[in-house]
């Protein structure tokens, strides 16, 4: 059963929207790392119900991306923060080579914190 | 029964986890703002019924926001992307007035113009 890393981060976004049980399995397998067999027995379930659980976790975890698109959209505010944050980043260094240039560089630097914290 | 403004934001967020059924009782009832007769009229089911359908997507969709939080999430976004484009366009004042500012405009529009795409 091939891993499909993009599942840890839907985890984060929709982790919510699964069962408990289906929430430690997947985590167990993905975050963990442990093996089916060492899942199954943890969690006293058969090999076979493991994956099941995983694959049907999966899906939904897909369906919820599909049907909200956090995991997308959240993306494109990070690029669009990042982009932001380099942007500032050049406009201190070009700003503080002027003359006068103090309240620019302390807008320039309320920017730069705003998008950080964008940026998480 | 008292109408809930935030149900728009949250049938925009979240409409697509309701049945289609559902999500076009809710938005005949807060988008189109039919009364509960019309859209019994209109749907072939009773008032009550109607009625029912809104109360359980409104828990729905309330679920749906404590669980995953995408209105407050997006709110702290735009009210970050908000602060971001008056901020630039204090700075954009402030370095208009500088000499040899040229190259620090052309970086803080384009500031803006990804903060714009953000607010939206």
């Amino acid at each position: 059963m091939a891993k499909d890393l993009s599942i840890s981060v839907l985890l984060d976004f929709y982790g919510d929207m699964l069962t408990e049980k289906q929430r430690e399995v997947v985590d167990y397998y993905y975050n963990e790392d442990l093996s089916l067999a060492e899942i199954a027995e943890h969690c006293g379930i058969t090999r076979q119900g493991v994956r099941d659980s995983i694959k049907r976790a999966e899906s939904q975890l897909y369906e919820c991306e599909e049907k909200l698109g956090l995991m997308a959209r959240m993306g494109s505010i990070q690029d669009a923060a990042s982009e932001i944050l380099e942007t500032a980043a050049d406009l201190q260094k070009e700003a503080s080579a002027l003359p006068y240039c103090g309240k620019v560089l302390e807008k320039v630097q309320r920017i730069i914190d705003l998008a950080t914290a964008l940026n998480i």
